[in-house]
Parts: C-alpha cells; sequence; structure tokens
C-alpha cells in the first residue's frame, strides 16, 4: 500500500510500504476512506516530538472501513465504517477505567502516528479496536465525522470543560487555527457571553468571526484592554491556549481574572513562565492536558443531530495520492488559508 | 494602646499608637485577648509585599473580644468572643457572593496588617465585621480557635480542596511549616492511602511525622523515587506547595501524576519555570489561591467537637507585651523550634 513516511525531521515521502495486518487478538484493519493532517503532525516533521523514529507512517485521525477485525474484536466487524479517533484506549488500565483514556497505561494514548503506524495511509492497524474506534451512523458524513477524531474532542474537553466554561462568560481563544476555531465553536455550547479571539493574522480573525467570536484581538491591539473593557475591568472567566507557545500561554494567564481558568490546549516545546508572584494570591486555575476523547459519543450525537457543523473547518480537498501536495497547502495556511484539509480515497464528493 | 508597627523593611517596634474607633457603620472594634504571627508578616518585613506601607500595624490573625459595634453591625455584639478571620468580606460583591471573599471587589479581601493597621495590637478595628468574624463555641479555647484565623482554611482550601484530595491519594506536602503541617492535618480528614512530608530541616520532618505523615523525604532524598515507590510509579496524585519559592513549586510538578493535581498555598515573590513541554499531555490541574475563609465554620465544629486539635501547632506562648521577643522566637524557627506562637492579653493559661 502507499503511506506518507517519516524520515527524519524534514523528511517525508508518500512511499511503497507493506500492508498492515492483525497482529494482536484485538486489533482491526481499517480501510481509510478519509484522513486528515494535523499541526502536531507538522511538529514531527520539524522534529520537535523525538518519540517518533525514522520510518513510521504518520497521521491519527481517519475515518475508514473495517477490513479484518482480530478475534477478540466484538464491537465492530467487517464492513463497518468507524472513526479511528487520534486516542486508542485499551479499556482495561486505572486510567481508562476512570475515562483518562489519553493517559492509558495499557500501550494506548496517543499512539497513532506516533509510537505505531498510523492513518495517513491506504490502511492502517487500529489497537484496542474495541474500545479504541466509534461506529459511525449513517446521517454523519466521513468529512464531519473525521473533525471528530481530534480537534472537535480536543478543543471541547481539554479547552472549554477542563476551562468550566459557564453561561455569560467571557471567554478569551489565544490562536484561532483550528484547534481555537473549535474551541469557539465548542465553547459557544455553552452561551458565554463574550467570546474573545486573539491572533496575528487578519485571515484567522476573520474565521474566528465567521465561527462566532464576537471580539476580535489582532496584532495591533491591547488584549488586556479589550477583555477589560467586557469585563469590567475584572478580566476573562476562561482563557483557552490554543497556540503552543509560551508568549500566549503568558499572555493567557494575564488576561484571566482572579478565580478564573486558564486551559492549555497547544503543543508546547518549551517552558513558559509563570508568574506566582502575581498569581499565588488570585485563585487562579491551570490545566494542561491531552485529550481523552470521552465526549466523543456525545459531539456525535450532536453532529448526527445537526446541532455541530464540524464540515466548516475543512477548506481544502485532496484525493489520497495527493498527500505530499495536501501537506504542502496545510503547512502553508498563511497564504493558501487552510484550515483542515481532507484527502479521500474517493474524489471528493462536495 | 501598644501596636506592633511596620516602619519599613527590616524595621518594626512594638509602642503607643492612638487606639481605633468605629469608623464605618459596618465596623467593630475588638479587644485582642490572643494573636500570632505568620510567615506572611516575616515576608512583609523584608520589603517583599510593597503594598503594606511604613506605619501599618501588622497581624491578621486574632481572637478577642468585641467591644464597640458599629450601628449596621447586628451578628455580634459588644461582650461577644469573636475569631477575627485574615480575609475581610463585603458579603456584597460578585466574588463574596459566590463565597469568593479572598476575592472581595468591596474593600475586602486580605486587608488587616496589610492594606489596613492588623490585629498585632491591643485593640483592632475589624471593617464589616458581620461578615469578617465568627462568633466562638464556649468549648473552643482561643489558642485553637486562633489557628482558624488563618493556617487551617488555608492549608485545607488552597492545599486540600483546591488539590482535590480523595481518599486513597498519595498526597505529597513540600513544606512541613505550620502551612504544611496544617495540611497534612486537613489531607488526612480524607483518609489519604500515603502523606509524603518533604523538607530540608529534620524538625520539620520529625513534626510532620508528628501529625501523620507515613513518608518523610529529606535533603539527601530522591523525592521522585520515594514518590514512585509508593505509587507504582505513576507519581503523586496532589503535590501541595507550602513553601513559596519557585524550586518548591517546580518539585511539585514534577512528583504530580498525569492526571493530578499541583495545589499552590505558598506566598511567591518571584517567577517559577513551568515546564510545559512536560506538562501539556498530562493532564495537569495547577491552582493557586488566596484563603477565602468559605470553610471556618465547618472548621470551627469540627474543633469544638474534638475532631481536630489545632492547638497542637503552638509550641511558644508570649504574653501580648512581649512582641519582640515573639517575633525573634517565630523568625528563628530554624533554632527555636517554633511552629505558631501565641500571645495572649492574660498570662498564658496552660
Amino acid at each position: 500500500m502507499k503511506a506518507l513516511v517519516y524520515h527524519g525531521p524534514g523528511r517525508r515521502s508518500w512511499e511503497d510500504v507493506p500492508d498492515p495486518g492483525i497482529v494482536q487478538p484485538a486489533d482491526a484493519v481499517v480501510r481509510v476512506d478519509a484522513v486528515t493532517i494535523c499541526g502536531t503532525d507538522l511538529h514531527i516533521l520539524k522534529g520537535d516530538v523525538p518519540a517518533v523514529e525514522p520510518g513510521r507512517i504518520l497521521g491519527h485521525e481517519a475515518v475508514g472501513t473495517v477490513v479484518a477485525a482480530g478475534a477478540a474484536v466484538s464491537a465492530v466487524k467487517e464492513g463497518d465504517r468507524v472513526l479511528v479517533s487520534c486516542i486508542t484506549a485499551c479499556g482495561r488500565c486505572r486510567y481508562c477505567r476512570s475515562g483518562s483514556y489519553g493517559q492509558c497505561l495499557g500501550g494506548g494514548g496517543w499512539i497513532l502516528g506516533h509510537r505505531v503506524d498510523g492513518t495517513q495511509a491506504e490502511y492502517v492497524r487500529v489497537p484496542y479496536a474495541d474500545t479504541s474506534t466509534h461506529l459511525l451512523p449513517a446521517g454523519v458524513s466521513d468529512e464531519a465525522a473525521l473533525m471528530l477524531a481530534d480537534i472537535l474532542p480536543t478543543s471541547y474537553e481539554v479547552g472549554v470543560l477542563n476551562g468550566r466554561v459557564r453561561p455569560g462568560d467571557t471567554v478569551v481563544v489565544v490562536g484561532a487555527g483550528p484547534i481555537g476555531l473549535a474551541a469557539i465553536t465548542t465553547a459557544r455550547l455553552f452561551t458565554p457571553g463574550h467570546v474573545v479571539a486573539v491572533d496575528l493574522a487578519a485571515a484567522r480573525l476573520e474565521a474566528a468571526k465567521r465561527f462566532g467570536a464576537d471580539l476580535l484581538v489582532g496584532p495591533g491591539d491591547d488584549a488586556a484592554a479589550a477583555v477589560a473593557e467586557v469585563t469590567r475591568g475584572l478580566g476573562a472567566d476562561v482563557a483557552i491556549e490554543a497556540v503552543g507557545v509560551p508568549e500566549t500561554f503568558e499572555l493567557c494567564a494575564r488576561l484571566v481574572r482572579p478565580g478564573g481558568h486558564v486551559a492549555n490546549v497547544g503543543v508546547h516545546g518549551a517552558p513558559a513562565v509563570l508568574h506566582l508572584e502575581d498569581l499565588w494570591i488570585r485563585n487562579v486555575t491551570i490545566t494542561t492536558g491531552l485529550v481523552d476523547t470521552y465526549s466523543t459519543p456525545a459531539l456525535l450525537d450532536m453532529v448526527a443531530a445537526g446541532r455541530l457543523d464540524p464540515a466548516a473547518f475543512v477548506t481544502h480537498r485532496f484525493e489520497l495520492r495527493e498527500m505530499e501536495a495536501a501537506y504542502r497547502t496545510f503547512a502553508d495556511a498563511g497564504s493558501t488559508g487552510a484550515l483542515k484539509v481532507v484527502l479521500s480515497r474517493r474524489p471528493a464528493a462536495r
């Protein structure tokens, strides 16, 4: 089969590799019908994630069709259309048993395209298939479902739920890329008072506005003053970090009100400064996290019911064999305006 | 009257000052029957808390007797024995109405011995007396009640409750001074699996053992290894910072397990390094906070019922006029072994 293989920092290729097969009884092999590229894949290609070894097939998001299921698999069977979640869960360890699938101790967690071969391929082996895939209802398109492999549950769980967004809150989202836009979308489920989007790029702020931000803070603007104006000087109830650099985290810590929440979603490669000399007295809660995907079934229900339209994140469509072109379009989002790119086994239907 | 007056960094004196009186209708004037000294007072004397101006009477913890009450005061009256809490609450602002008294926007919060004259004096004016004092039941001694002015609710709310200690948890307390010992005491109310005390001083580790820590980590020990041994390598469920320097905060962040809580209680004067490059993926929750004292009524009930013995924190007793000697004893805790010192209007009864 063909797959996107990582060959060390800066090097990737769409090339021939052996087909995957069942290795463990809990495995399934899934034919990839739709797959996307994540900002994390770009981090890997920069060499920021040293656990990814050369030779690894990248990708941790897919929608596909089960073509083989191991003897221990009972929840899905050959022919089923499934969502392959970015989180693999053994379902048995103490973390899985408390719903913290992202921290799975049984060899799961974020492993696809990281510690085992991933989804940017014609086929993928999915360990612990019963607890790592979700059967898809007929009314949910591949494209919509694909947004539930990572970005929507990540933004919702790690940003909105960890940040404890409540009705009437002023929510600041720093970074209006796909994750930040998904945070805006899912924060709005809680009827916040204001959603403030902060980004350096005008195009991303425009997107934030389309997704429902009512206050936009660009590079020339004073974020603290903007937040103060809509909060009577108090600061944001919730600040969601959706970039992954020290400056944006530190900005979130400055924008949050006493008693508020800073929810870090960004993938960081460097430490930040935590100004405890200001924060110790301010009753601030800071959370970090990898998604657990405990919310995926509920999000799927909402998509099926038309309450969420995740296909709005998709800006560019490719055939699977155009993987290299898709990477270039996604990596050059500044000029292409790409949010999420979708690669399909069949030519795009829409 | 006599009072302990701050005269700028490094300078204090027990001297004659004017008696306080009712200024606002919600004020009470309380005769100080017992008062203590807090580590924060030492920070102020070092010049670490610039909001404290020269001429300020220090102290934010007292038990006393109401000698005058303003026209708007209805919950306490002349002759009542009361706890003067370290937190003053207007009771009306949005923070007070949500129980976040420490963040009071109506001129309260931590103000005694900070922004208004404090309790290390023969008399103290207490603003918003109805919502800033607690009537004391007869069965609770002055000394025991005094420990509820600050250290017990602070350790309990900001350490144990913010840290979400649960039965069976491994709780690490970094710093075994009075606040750390109070964290150990109140963590034990939740029947943790292990309480690990970390300190540089052997005498404080001995105290931690008396207060119920079952694992002691001294300067020659590897804290991470000790915690790993009792948690099957996972790390602490909760790490409570009770010192207030960057190194101890950073240690807490290293000792906590994925999904665990770091609860900062220490008063910090400098920033810490937050290793987001490790923490982003680990679902860690970090909290900071000034005490709100919402737990004080429940703690008072527990003391009255004999479920907590806060007098165990008291190592040295003085008469009020011995304020200077008490400060010397407390500041030199390394050699005197002082935990909490109590100064009483009358010679100590016990």
